[in-house]
């Protein structure tokens, strides 16, 4: 395994493309959003390219008992009516900081084969508490770009994301502006500590309008509404684990 | 010392052999099973290579006061009315990320240098529990390899291993599979606290009738025997102690 | 993106000049120091060189939305009646133990490129306590060079700093010196615990002595201001946490 | 800085020497013994390499306000009526897995140069305990080495160390012996806690019977004093701690 193994799976004939990248980080927002587009887009969508590299983790994984080595994957789609679109998804970031611009300046490298130059990068920005408002938080390349991202919603905070954007999605605005990219990074707000569908959902959205294509949304919701279970069966748990820690006055009469 | 430094230590003619991994790994099953082959088949056997790297954990081990740089070997073993093996053992994995490819990359060369094309990875499934029964859990790099080792009681699971196959022997598929192999992992429940002899039986009991050899089992069986004093023991010593910590009258009484 | 990749964004005519470096470090004092002087120098500066690397964190800043790749900076500054100068800044150090010294290779041969043969590392030296006066200690990469500095102030200490000078600053020292720089280091005493803008002024203040310019301190001044409301409010609240953990006659008469 | 860098400060004829290996290790055993080895025998010593290197941590040491770049040295020590030595001190070790391997190549390749074909790494073995009697471990590249080292009293024992050995000592031996030189480690036992002087002094004396030079040991034995005054008083510190936790019939009668 060289530092960067390229599959070309198939070839797309793609017109003016724009890069969506889906890989997971806060809240699985980008990796959710990523995949769901692609689900839903299915029909007009082909893999073209696999990624493998030694800078991911050094496992595969199992399916039904067939394994699968760790690799990226890239999708042409092809929408009537709405942008072109290159979707790249995966189960995981790079396992190192250097290798992170290794695998960065591939996806570019990949990007300009089928003749992009402008790219999305998705993602989730922490709030720290669970919330009820997606927002959808917006960073760029270039100060020109905000109007139209303004426009449909997407705000821009003067103090978030605090810490800047790490990892893939952050290097693809930093290694993109370089190479002559127009990129953005739309995060959607999230708590942090749980996969949230429903910040995928509002930044799939603030995506339809941007690229102009339509999703259905019933299988993230769906999940949100599983993930709001889950968010309260933890919250019962927690409580009754309180109740229980407050000593009571028979505690205390056992002990004097 | 190379990245990889391969020492042929001699020579073996083999006739489509089976690659076999035993590296370290949950349980040490999979040391625990190629150690045990090796073992018995001792007679049928010749160290052909051996693989320094600076992969490898910096260090020798040190037996009878006589030291030994941080190895893997390989053994080719020709039996009788079976298939022609070659055994991967050693007691360490690579210590990075990258590593791990490195070191799956060499091990497939010189499986391909002897006329292998297909190989057997051995490692354990961590159950998080002591266990009676000792199941084995398969994965495959293609769907097409299941059925013969159902037929001999290999359990394919939905959701199982969780988290993939991480290290040599995840590589061994996933790369093995862009290499043309037809690569298995054999995996012993186990319950991952423990060395897991019981467990190395399981599978090599599985390997037996795949490849068509005959093991012994003495020692194994003795070693499951020491393990099962251990737990014991162990398990005695929790109980003491949880009895020491009940609070007895006695002790109440002298604080109030 | 290379190891390295330095962009040359202008060209300027410096005349001997002196290499101040300002990365973070202990109490941020360097930083502070060198993002203090370009500020207060702004007129006479012109930034000529960006630094990029895979050695530094994968990751952008981001700014009122707009995003910026990790780099550090060369500003070449002319002051009249004093030194040249080149001052480098940045938000970071490199991320690992090699990066350290790739980088500190790249800022060295920059400075060479300048006509460069003195350099200034600044930073902090932690002395584990809130301190009242601020003494500026010294590390010289040759023994001539200690009398200018001990003659406006600089301390040099036999035990400190206690385990050396690490990152960029230190390799700067022993790089430099390999490569026929003089170099040396001011450290201001800060506590650690704090980003300390006094410590950074008092380095400032041994630097206008021996390069002969000269700064305004009001901005640095009023950060310091805010510093020590903040370590006054946490004084406070320790205080008060204090107070709350000694059990009152009231607890005790609760469990007995 | 290249991944290394060795500079000839000076050359020395020696005749068939022994490399002598003084790192930092357990107990730092084996530097205080290079240690004073070199400053018992300064007066037929010289100073004839320098190693610097990337694997090294990045920082520089001071002293008295003059620095120096992390580097190991090497002196040639050519003793009346002894063995010739090549004595490799220093203050660190590498800091990746890959740079041990890096920089014992580069020890072996200056010893190799000066005409050595022996070599003793000395260290510390850990017992956990403080302890009275200090015996000398060994571990040898070739089983025919241990006669001679048993004779003056070196130890080979069936378990230990456990674990092997760890770092360029451990190399020394492991790629020493590929690269045929004959090899051998003297392990002091020490408790891993302290620096250990008597440790130091144990495995020289073994050092002067096998290699025929003859050391003083007085300014070890008051490090030795030293050390124990400081034991004493962590001792003294541990048993007044005890006595204060224990609570008396006074603490339980103000409670109850």
């Amino acid at each position: 395994m060289d530092e960067l193994e390229i599959d070309a799976v198939a070839e797309a004939e793609l017109d003016d493309p724009v890069l969506v990248e889906g890989l997971p980080g806060v809240g699985h927002v980008g990796k959710l959003a990523g995949d769901h587009l692609l689900e839903e887009l299915a029909g007009d969508s082909t893999l073209v390219r696999r990624l493998y590299s030694r800078e991911f983790p050094p496992k595969v994984s199992v399916e039904d008992g067939v394994s699968e080595l760790t690799c990226a994957e890239i999708h042409a789609v092809s929408v009537e009516d709405g942008r072109d679109l290159l979707v790249l998804t995966g189960d995981h970031q790079a396992q190192s900081n250097t290798g992170h611009y290794v695998l960065t300046d591939a996806i570019l490298d990949i990007a300009e084969e089928f003749g992009a130059s402008e790219l999305f990068a998705l993602g989730g920005v922490p709030t720290g508490e669970l919330i009820e408002e997606y927002a959808v938080v917006g960073a760029v390349s270039d100060e020109s770009m905000c109007e139209p991202f303004e426009e449909v919603g997407v705000e821009f905070r003067e103090d978030e994301p605090a810490g800047g954007i790490v990892g893939v999605s952050g290097l693809l605005l930093g290694l993109g502006e370089r190479r002559g990219f127009e990129a953005a990074c739309l995060m959607g707000e999230t708590s942090g500590y749980l996969v949230d569908p429903k910040s995928a959902r509002a930044v799939l959205e603030v995506l339809e309008e941007l690229l102009e294509f339509e999703l259905d949304y019933e299988s993230l919701d769906d999940r949100a509404e599983e993930m709001e279970e889950v968010v309260g069966k933890i919250q019962e748990m927690e409580q009754q684990q309180q109740q229980q820690q407050v000593p009571t006055d028979d505690d205390l009469r056992y002990i004097g």
